[in-house]
């Protein structure tokens, strides 16, 4: 059985952030089933070790029920453990984030009779099952030092956007207002490795139509 | 049995970094057990449920094993997963990296009959077992980036030290030459809440004497 005493229980949880509007949202699901069954938790599910390859492509299976959408992003935060985090006994979930482009946030939907809710991931609105709360945070921490150690996160994005709206990303995750010039001529360093234009393509706007650009192909967040 | 279709077969590894001089070194053991036995490898052991708190005891307590001194500082790195990478079947390896303290490199020996040796972490000069090498790689990169950020590795210091020998375990992590007068300032804005004088208390040196430094004890790495 689960959580003996040889074995621990092992699950993936994934925290999938993407951005609606320009607020930096977090998908929760209604557990439909024990333990915690009625609460509200992020995406996940026990390993199958006769059918994943690792623990990634586990997280990536059990994102499969809820996301109609292959997740271009997905990275390890940590691993939680213990005997008490999860009622079916010793358990260990190994927590990914993963980011989910803006313009398809109607590519998720709940799994049979499971509810989702996406909400704001520094304020659920709610106490999440197991250790969850401390899972978010964690999640949400990493993606914030990410992006404040200077990466984009142009996976949040469609596939061409503007480099208002990747601004407008940066300062959903971190929270802060950034100065658009400083910002630019940041981003001028990385134009041609990690984004380019895409010619002759321009998004209407209040003023003068703004250049598109989409991502490389060598992009690494 | 361990890896077999319903769970995995978990252990935890240890990426243990001392400095020997000013070089930057990683604790090796050769294995006396089957798989992989006689070769290299990181110090590690099977997760036991029925002894350990969490991963981070698991660790800890394969670690004691190994050397007769409480470390002051673990940190996961990440989980390693998968159907091949040990042969006893699908498995996981949450790994750990620990920082000892220099002048305490003689409190760590091989258990039993087990060989163990300190090596360069970049050159580690032989095939680690297991996927040790990548793991290796993986601890090596997650400690590098601390210290790039800006992080000050006090645990791998004596109780007392001089801003010299900090600067010298800064640049042994990095492998690049810091800017005395520069680094002096960073310091500057540490001090008080990382690190206080020991009043009274210098080096002797080729120049004048030292002022000798502890952490404080709400230090966090």
């Amino acid at each position: 059985m689960a959580g003996d005493k040889l074995f621990p229980f092992v699950t993936t949880d994934v925290a999938l952030f993407t951005l609606d509007g320009d607020a930096l949202r977090v998908l929760v699901v209604k557990r439909t089933n024990e333990p915690e069954r009625g609460r509200w938790a992020l995406p996940g599910g026990a390993l199958k070790p006769s059918l994943d390859e690792d623990l990634a492509a586990s997280a990536r299976r059990v994102l499969a029920e809820k996301v109609r959408f292959d997740i271009p992003y997905l990275e390890q935060v940590c691993a939680f453990s213990g005997r008490d985090r999860d009622s079916r006994g010793w358990s260990i979930s190994v927590l990914f984030y993963a980011l989910l482009p803006k313009d398809r946030i109607d590519a998720v939907a709940g799994h049979k009779t499971e509810a989702i809710e996406w909400v704001d991931p520094d304020r659920p609105g709610r106490e999440l099952a197991f250790d969850h709360d401390r899972q978010l945070a964690e999640a949400l921490a990493q993606l914030r030092a990410k992006i404040e150690h200077d990466a984009l996160p142009l996976h949040l994005l469609p596939d061409r956007f503007t480099l208002t709206e990747l601004q407008r990303a940066c300062e959903a995750i971190t929270g802060e207002a950034l100065d658009k010039s400083a910002f630019r001529r940041r981003l001028k360093l990385r134009e041609g490795k990690e984004f380019v234009e895409v010619p002759g393509e321009f998004a209407e706007g209040a003023h003068r139509p703004a250049q598109y650009y989409r991502r490389t192909r060598g992009f690494r967040f």
